[in-house]
C-alpha cells in the first residue's frame, strides 16, 4: 500500500490554495477553486478533487487558465443574467453567479445565469446544492471537451455534458442529482488503458464508430451515449443550451481540461433556478416530501445523493486522505511561492 | 388489409372536433384539441393522435374531462406563470401558456410557466416547437400516470415523464428533441400483449422487480427506464419540476389518459423559454448554425426530428389515413351530437 497523508478539510484548502498562489493565481481565486476541489473530495467525488491541483497550477502558470481573471456579471435581461469568467477558473464565477441568481429568482419566480469563457466546473450537483440550500430548484448544465458524438456519427462533436438538479427539502439535506450523459465516464478508461487493460463491450466506439474493448482505441474514438440515442439526443441539448445559448467555445473545438497545452478552453454552463413556493402556489414542501416517502418506503430504493452526504460527514470527522506523492508535490509548489 | 378513409387535414381536424363538441366539450375547446391530434397524427406520433379521440370523447361525456373548462393565467412572479387547466384538456391550456410565455420571455430573457390540474399533453415537440418558431430556446416536462419505478424500487412511483426541447434556426424548421424516459413506449409492450407476443428482455420488470419477457406481467409491473440509473434519475427531476413544482397530481396517483374511469388525472407541465440573443450576447444563430452543419456533415448523422418534417409534408400533400371502423365511430359521435 503507498503511503497516504490524512489532512482535515481547512488544512487541505489552504494547502492547495497555496499551491494555486504559487502558480500565478490571485487569492481570491486560489481560495475559491481550492475550496471547491476539497468539497468534491470530501463528497467522494474523487475526480473532481485533489487529482486536479496539479493540472490546474500548470494551466495557471501557462496562462491557459487566468489566474487573476475578476468575473463579470451584466444583466442581459430582468430574469437574465451573463457571466463573464474571464477565461479564469469556474469556481469564482459558480460563486458569483450562485449568489446572484439566488437573489434574482426570489424577485422574478425563475432566472438564469449563462456563464461563458469558462473552465472545467467540477460536481454540477455543488452548484445546484447551493441553490437548494437557498431554497430553489436548480437545473444546471455544462458543456465539456469532446467526447461523444451525434447518434450515428462517428467525430466526437459534444462533451460527457453533464446535467445536475437540485431541489430544497425542510429538515433534510437537498435532493441532489448529478450525472454525465455518456455510459461512463472516460476517467475508467483511461484507468483501464493506464493498466493495460480491456474494457467491457457497450462503453466506447472507437474511431471508425465501431464497439471496442481496446481502451487505447476507445480514447481514440467516443464514449457511448448513456440510454443511446435518447442520451445522444440530451447530450445535443445541453450543448446548445451550455454553449450555444450561452456563448461559450462548443465542446467539439474545446481544449482539454487536463493538461496547460493550448487556447484556454473557453466552455460554458447554465444555470437556471426556480422559487418552488411561487411556481406551485405553496403546495411544494408537501408535495417533495410525499414523493420523497413513497421513494424511500421502497426497499432497494433511494433519494439519489444520499451516499455523498454520509462520505461528506465521514471526511468532516475523519478528514481527507492525499498520497504522500501527490502531498509532497502541491507542498513543495505551494512552498516555491 | 384493412379499409381506410382518406382526410385532408382540415375535414379530419373538422370531424374530430365536432365529436368533440358532441361528447359536452365547448367549441373552443374541441378545436384546440382536434387540431392538437391531427397535427400527432401528420407528424407520425400515431400514438399521440386519432388513435385518442374515442377515448377523449368518453373521458370529456364521463366528466374525467371538464370539456367546457377555461385555463386561467396568473403571474406568480414577473418572470413565472401558474397557469390552471382546469381538469380540462391540456392543449387549451398550452396554447394560452405558450402564447403567454413567448409574450413574456421577450421581456425578461426567461420565463416559465407552471400547468397543473391538466390532462395528456400529446407530442410535447408541438408545444417546443411553437416556442422555438417565436424565437426562443424551450424546455418542456410533463408527469404521467405511472409506469416507471425508483431505480432500485418496484412500484411504478413515476410516468414515462418525456423531456422536449426546441432551439430556433434561422432559415430551417426548428431543432426539436422529445423523448420519454423509458426505454420503450408502453404502447409497444400493450401491441404486444394484444397479439399474444413476448417482449425482448431488458423493457420492463414484472411486479415484484424482475426482468420479464410477458408483456402480460409487464404491464403490470414497471417500464425499464432509458439509460438505467441516469434515466431513472431524470424520471425523478421530471416528476419534481412537473408535478411537486407545479402543484400538480404526482405520477404514482394520476389516473389513466386512456379510460374514462376515476378523478381527472390532474397531472402537470413544466416550460421554460429562454431568448437566445439576449442570453448569448448576439452570438447564438451563428454558433447554432455551426454545430448543425457538423452534425449534418458526419455520414449517418443528423439533427432529430427532420423524420417528422418529412412526415409533416406528405400528409399536408398526401392527406391524413384513418381506419374505416375508427372513421365510422367518429363520425357516429359527431352526428350524434
Amino acid at each position: 500500500m503507498s503511503e497516504t497523508v490524512r489532512l482535515t478539510e481547512e488544512k487541505a484548502t489552504a494547502l492547495v490554495a497555496a499551491a494555486f498562489e504559487a502558480s500565478d493565481v490571485s487569492p481570491a481565486n486560489a481560495l475559491s477553486t481550492a475550496r471547491a476541489l476539497v468539497a468534491a473530495e470530501a463528497d467522494g467525488q474523487v475526480g473532481h478533487g485533489f487529482s486536479r491541483v496539479l493540472a490546474y497550477a500548470a494551466q495557471a502558470k501557462a496562462g491557459k487558465v487566468r489566474g487573476h481573471a475578476v468575473p463579470e456579471v451584466s444583466q442581459a435581461g430582468p430574469a437574465l443574467l451573463r457571466v463573464d469568467a474571464g477565461f479564469g477558473f469556474a469556481f469564482p464565477a459558480l460563486d458569483l453567479a450562485c449568489a446572484r441568481l439566488a437573489a434574482l429568482t426570489r424577485e422574478t419566480g425563475i432566472a438564469a445565469a449563462a456563464v461563458h469563457r469558462s473552465h472545467h466546473c467540477g460536481q454540477l450537483g455543488a452548484h445546484v446544492e447551493r441553490l437548494a440550500k437557498a431554497g430553489l430548484v436548480a437545473i444546471m448544465v455544462a458543456n465539456t471537451p469532446r467526447a461523444m458524438a451525434a447518434w450515428g456519427g462517428t467525430s466526437a462533436l459534444f462533451g460527457t455534458n453533464p446535467i445536475a438538479f437540485g431541489a430544497p427539502r425542510e429538515g433534510h439535506e437537498p435532493l441532489v442529482i448529478d450525472l454525465s450523459l455518456s455510459k461512463i465516464a472516460r476517467g475508467k478508461i483511461m484507468a483501464a488503458d493506464q493498466r493495460g487493460e480491456a474494457i467491457p463491450e457497450g462503453w466506447a466506439l472507437d474511431a471508425e464508430g465501431n464497439p471496442t474493448t481496446d481502451a487505447g482505441a476507445a480514447l481514440k474514438g467516443t464514449l457511448v451515449p448513456a440510454g443511446g440515442a435518447k442520451g445522444a439526443a440530451l447530450a445535443l441539448m445541453v450543448e446548445v443550451l451550455a454553449a450555444s445559448l450561452t456563448g461559450a467555445v462548443p465542446s467539439r473545438e474545446a481544449t482539454s481540461f487536463f493538461d496547460a497545452e493550448g487556447a484556454p478552453p473557453g466552455v460554458g454552463q447554465f444555470l437556471i433556478a426556480v422559487d418552488p413556493g411561487a411556481a406551485s402556489g405553496g403546495t411544494y414542501t408537501a408535495a417533495f416530501e410525499a414523493l420523497a416517502a413513497a421513494i424511500e418506503a421502497e426497499d432497494g430504493a433511494r433519494l439519489p445523493g444520499t451516499s455523498r452526504h454520509a462520505r461528506r460527514e465521514a471526511a468532516r470527522r475523519d478528514g481527507l486522505t492525499m498520497s504522500a506523492a501527490l502531498h509532497g508535490k502541491i507542498a513543495a509548489l505551494a512552498q516555491a511561492g
